[in-house]
């Protein structure tokens, strides 16, 4: 069973993975492991994944065999459990719990060439359905208080299959960056009456200078305060506090900037390593007024070194201003 | 200039470092870069580097000439630039200021192939001794609340030059994880009128489970709730609040426990890439009671991914009680 510790300074969180646990020699440096080879994602080895439990496909087509568009499984190895109770308990001054959640894979197509860039619109709107209808049943769990859906794309991103795939952990605590982040906005809000991510929304869209694209609900920019070259974060011009009560007219729309966003990245960074992240409220109910769902997309250009990890604090080297032209101007 | 610009939802700033400005086309992956080639670090070498601000060297031996045992140097493409005014201004909802700052690299050893794991105990007391005297002249600077001393060994921990070096960043603004860790000790001192570290030493000088090494004056440790596999702290059993007040007298410990820390690290991991941070005090006045000074190294083994960006929330794979007894068995 995993365990939850928590840092008795920071308050953070960290999950110990015993399922995957690793000696000193299974630190092969992760650029040298090959990637490829048998793809336990591509349609026909649907045996080889744990039994989905989402699936689009055809009507009479029996689950966990061929013919589907999307499936989603639970990971092979994952680093929380979905079975037990949360047993919280101490270790002198230490703070303890079993890793209770689940952690899941959305494999976005059959097809092991095909990506978000390359699928047709509707595959997209799908993998964004999928998305909503597994936080919606994994908000059911009382047990579990918050679901991240994230993608990490190549090697250098954190990936470890190549095939087209997002992942979705659900959390029995709400991780502190997280609740730091509604709370930034709670405080903004507070002070102005106003969500900060209207503002920045009505800002952009007045300064166009960090302006990638934008279609009639969304909006695709550069944050004036990009931690990383060529961050990306993309917002719904509506407010809506979280993902899933987004009006489902918006899917078409969230689906065609997403892809564009991404072609433009491959068209000026030469197919990057990169991960997105869905920000969206734990309890959108209580975060309605203040928090505004996005998605933000960060590409893996530069490394993530001592300074970084000491303060938190960032060094881009790239103007957002001007990745956002290039980002504009790539067709 | 570079520009200091803050998320107005974090309060978290950002470094926009135009000096160092890279387009797209720069982004070649950092792996397939070579390192190697001319050393403008080497004894030799000083004219290629900006004149010295401080030097380690017999008498009548002139600045930037060979001779040397330790040099400190400022960085010859600085994150920060030190001359100008603070200059804060705002940009709509947006938060800016000119950025102000020092950004030094103290050359730890006139020849290429040493490291701090091959170098005379004194040479090692030496690289401390320069972190406390260029803190110290760092902190008189008024503009200028926090000095950061970090190492990036090896190219996938964010080195850029192969012979051994460290970095010192002085910021016009105390780090949001700086402050938070601060805060976090501060919360618990309220509650319990005692330094969690001071109680951490305590519990883990008896549990014996997750100590690595320790000497007269210091512990070093694999911590209860490690982010990463063979995360390793070295904390002074004294209380300091900061580094720079430390007594002297506790300096070749210091070196002689982070010496051997990195020489387990080394054996058992085979010479990984690593980060390495002191952890200290912005005002040890104010802070004297809570804080704790420390290190924090960081073997770079995984990559981070999309789920520790979303959520400040890790996932290690290796159990802290095994990676301190491989550290502790490692000869």
């Amino acid at each position: 069973m995993p365990e939850l510790r928590k840092d008795p300074i920071h308050g953070r969180w960290v999950i110990i993975s015993t399922e995957r646990s690793r000696r000193p020699s299974d630190f092969v440096p992760e650029e040298r492991r090959p990637i490829g080879g048998f793809c336990p994602l591509c349609e026909g080895n649907e045996d080889r994944t744990p039994p989905e439990v989402l699936a689009f496909r055809d009507n009479g087509i029996s689950p966990n065999s061929p013919g589907w568009t999307l499936r989603v499984v639970p990971n092979k190895f994952p680093a929380l459990r979905i079975e037990g109770g949360l047993n919280r308990e101490g270790e002198g001054i230490y703070d303890k719990m079993n890793g209770i959640g689940a952690h899941e894979v959305v494999i976005e197509t059959p097809r092991h060439e095909e990506t978000l860039t390359t699928l047709p619109l509707k595959n997209v709107v799908n993998v964004l359905l999928a998305y909503r209808e597994r936080i919606i049943d994994l908000r059911r769990d009382q047990r579990l208080r918050y679901v991240l859906v994230f993608k990490n794309h190549g090697v250098a991103a954190g990936a470890s299959l190549e095939h087209s795939h997002s992942q979705i952990i659900a959390l029995p605590i709400v991780p502190k960056r997280v609740s730091e982040e509604i709370e930034g906005a709670k405080t903004y809000f507070n002070y102005k009456d106003r969500c900060v991510f209207c503002d920045i929304i009505r800002q952009e869209l007045q300064q166009k200078r960090r302006i990638i694209t934008e279609n009639k609900s969304f909006l695709s920019i550069a944050p004036f305060a990009s931690r990383f070259p060529f961050e990306t974060w993309i917002l719904p011009k509506t407010h809506y506090p979280s993902f899933e009560h987004m009006d489902s007219s918006q899917h078409e729309q969230a689906a065609q900037i997403l892809s564009d966003t991404l072609r433009r990245m491959n068209r000026v960074l030469a197919d990057p390593p990169y991960n997105y992240i869905i920000h969206t409220s734990s309890s959108p109910e209580v975060d309605a007024e203040h928090y505004h769902w996005h998605f933000e997309i960060m590409p893996k250009l530069t490394k993530v070194a001592g300074f970084e990890w000491g303060t938190g604090f960032y060094i881009n080297p790239t103007l957002p201003e001007e990745a956002a032209e290039y980002m504009r101007e790539a067709k």
